[in-house]
């Protein structure tokens, strides 16, 4: 099962994804339908269609949590010479950073080095507090993109990431929730993840090269904090980004940056001026 | 002016702190009443009276963020042989974190390191991005105490912070909110801080010791983002947490823990087995 958050002419609405249409769910958004415990059984429901042309919200448009992990694919570790973490490394950004699949990345005038970063997102579908395996496995909704759009002059002007890591409308995040049901690896997923710059393919990777998985993650979190539905747990991003290239690819106006995950979608930005 | 939330029997109460009552102001919550454009004219209003015997709640409840400094006391950078810093150190803790000002502190059986750090709060009460001085200093409606009580095995697991700060029910937030024109120093206030536990005095310094003043913050955070009524700024704790102690000194259920500012009150704390 594929859902969508769309945005209609005064509000946003939470819908299924099929090959023709767009099901009209009954809620205003894919977090509060994922707020109703029989959220797999409504979303299966028959509902008013909308047409595909309908614009995309967030897929998630305010998620009480976005929980970010820093260093987790093991190939990308390990080609920087480091010893692969005993622990997830994680920092938060704001909802406010949070954009639609399409919409428009704000580079602030205050960065010099804007920089992308492909990730595949867990999203929560349960509340769940010190999760073990099966109750972490059962709280997984499903998996969306974002890109973790970095600002890493700021994110390196101290030791303390989020800085860099919640300017403002700069990380998108969709296009869909897909359920793990229909995806190769189920709550492992196996799926290739891209960045491509003006068309210049960035970062190609596989997401089953993560060192931290999926229900680890819910697992390692949900020990210090409670995680509801809609909260988002971001899984790092692969080799490729523009801060590590020799020489240094920043993003500018004008630039077109797309961000796929394989079997889920793609997210399609154009960088404007703050 | 002093504001309060308070706790009634269903529900939460935003109210006014008179010498021998709380005044009800008609909103659910300090948070809801700033988010009303003239809530300065709103406070002063007159209402239903509540003892003062009714329970405080946190006085933000839910802040939408919540914005931690990192290494901000002068004296404590410099005793600690550090440069002082060209920006400040920021980090994010979950409202999840938040507790009210006489609750309990919930030591969480995963961490053998929890520790306190007594913190002068910085409460929003506009809308404001990128502000100027003069917009900072008018989106400052007053400051409030926090105990920014953290998992120190936790905290360097990794390099960034979040994770042994944003353990659940761990945070105390009031007692009150104190508008600028009530305390020396007015919006850098010239306040005393300090911590002690079990009786025994383990903070004290001068928030005017801080380095990034109220101000200055508000500028810089909202350089990155939008600062909404009710989030909070926790400016950094002075010298004298227990990490930094010879011998360390954690905190233990049964432990109390009094973490006062002068002019706006005291948390008090029982620790207790999570």
């Amino acid at each position: 099962m594929k859902l969508a958050t769309v945005r209609t002419a005064h509000e946003t609405r939470a819908v299924r994804v099929e090959d023709d249409r767009y099901v009209d769910l009954g809620y205003g958004d894919v977090r509060e339908l994922l707020e109703q415990p029989d959220w797999r059984t409504l979303a299966a429901a028959d509902g008013a269609a909308l047409p595909l042309e309908t614009g995309l919200a967030p897929v998630v448009p305010a998620p009480g949590k976005v929980v970010c992990v820093g260093l987790n694919y093991r190939s990308h570790i390990l080609e920087m010479g480091r010893p692969l973490p005993e622990f997830p490394t994680l920092f938060a950004k704001f909802a406010d950073a949070i954009i639609g699949p399409n919409d428009d990345i704000v580079a602030a005038p205050e960065s010099e080095c804007v920089d992308w970063e492909a990730e595949l997102v867990v999203v929560v579908g349960e509340t769940v507090r010190r999760a073990d395996r099966a109750q972490a496995t059962a709280a997984i909704a499903g998996f969306t993109v974002m890109n973790d759009v970095t600002m890493r002059d700021w994110q390196f002007r101290t030791r303390e990431w989020l800085q860099g890591k919640t300017f403002d409308s700069t990380t998108p995040l969709g296009p869909v929730l897909v359920t793990p049901d229909e995806l190769p690896g189920g709550d492992a997923p196996a799926l290739g993840i891209s960045t491509s710059v003006n068309g210049e393919l960035m970062q190609s990777a596989q997401t089953s090269d993560l060192l931290f998985a999926p229900v680890a993650l819910v697992e390692y979190v949900s020990t210090m904090t409670t995680l509801r539905p809609g909260d988002v747990i971001a899984t790092g991003t692969p080799a490729g980004v523009g801060h590590a290239r020799d020489p240094q690819v920043f993003l500018a106006p004008g630039d077109k940056v797309v961000t796929e995950v394989s079997g889920i979608g793609r997210l399609e930005n154009t960088v404007v001026a703050g």
